[in-house]
């Protein structure tokens, strides 16, 4: 029998009021309204990188990071998050090695019924999002739930990703699309 | 003779600095800073709840809320606001029941003047909003003022909705545009 | 010989990590993170001000502006910053008198490598933005590095805007593109 945790990260319908979820939601709501009023950004950070599922060596991250549990977040190492990064890890985001993200970006992984009725019902449900290595994304870039992304990745300030694609593009436009290879 | 407060919710021209005008906006800068302090969004919700014009059952908005006036912001019941939700309030904006909002949504209904002289002459005014009941907006969606929107709207992420559409439809792109039809 | 504060200021490439450069970016949040705690949008302006490289008369930011360095910002008369602001002036920004920029608008001067090779390598640089007097932005609008806009540009809400114009010019889309002039 699964807890409704484990069927929001495994992307199947879950109960967003059930209490062990409501309960995380309201302590990463009040460590991180914690860490907001820390002004040391090495200490921020190192209080940051126990909240998430998996976090590699140089993790930094600027002011105004925002996501929900915390545990559904995988880092890998040397990653770099700009200003006011919000991360809506209902199911699992997956960032590889070596990514900087610019201010403004946003990694959503839920999704709600576009049926009225089914969403008035509170069902709720997501899909994972998945960055490869090496990455780069300019600001106000956003990422629909299901995007993998693969290796050396560069997203455009301002782009709007709604599918995958794989190593070695460059991403532009609202949706992205390729406008050139990386090598 | 009317106010600046009922030409400017009216959407005439009307004077910004005027003092009861710049009254609130100190008012309403100072309880949101206070807000922000708290770390239980309970309780945040049930102050929030009691800034706005008028405000339904299960006021639920998450951390980052930005108005200027809050007298001229009506929701209705069981609202969800995600992350750094921004209403720009100079006229009204009405958002009906059972809508969920996404993180970084911004609703502007002020319009300065397109000729730089006028505009420098402080000359403001603004176009109200208005979203029908279950609408479901993604992260990242901009609404331009004037903008009407029907019931059963969805919204995709990183969308700029620029004019008014019916009902039952989804829009995505910047100019928004409809997709397809919801029912 | 050059600091890699002059360096980062003329284009150059240059250390990211240098302890000047460090220390600066410590100093800025901390004061940043101090001024975002006052409750009176006066004097938060008052201590902005003593932040920048230079500052006009009557400059009026709202809450949640974000900046690395500050001496790199050169800001006109009369200008007006909605919500959440963010200004990354590796390289100069500069913004002429009278401009008003709606919420959450960015304007992002540095780059990173394509080639993710060099860009692990922390190779950094950024290019100059520079905006005209009497221009108005709408609000989530991005500004790529190297931009200048000219005189009395208006910037429509949501756009991205990714190359150069000139004066009286009507800006909308992603990547923005002229819809008009403005006489």
């Amino acid at each position: 029998m699964k807890t409704e945790r484990q069927k929001m990260t495994d992307g199947e319908n879950y109960e967003q009021f059930d209490e062990e979820l409501q309960a995380r939601r309201r302590f990463i709501r009040k460590q991180l309204k914690a860490i907001s009023k820390i002004d040391d950004n090495a200490k921020q950070n190192e209080l940051i990188a126990q909240l998430l599922g998996d976090c590699g060596k140089k993790l930094w991250i600027e002011d105004g990071l925002e996501f929900d549990y915390g545990y559904n977040i995988h880092i890998g190492d040397s990653f770099y998050g700009n200003y006011h990064l919000t991360l809506l890890d209902t199911c699992p985001i997956t960032i590889g090695d070596n990514c900087y993200f610019g201010p403004d970006v946003g990694l959503y992984t839920p999704v709600h019924p576009v049926d009225p009725d089914q969403r008035k019902a509170d069902v709720e449900s997501g899909k994972p999002i998945t960055i490869g290595n090496n990455c780069w994304f300019g600001g106000h870039v956003t990422v629909l739930p299901g995007v993998t992304l693969g290796e050396n990745v560069v997203v455009g300030a301002g782009s709007v990703v709604t599918k995958s694609f794989g190593d070695n593009v460059v991403l532009v436009g609202n949706p992205a699309r390729v406008i050139k290879t990386v090598k």
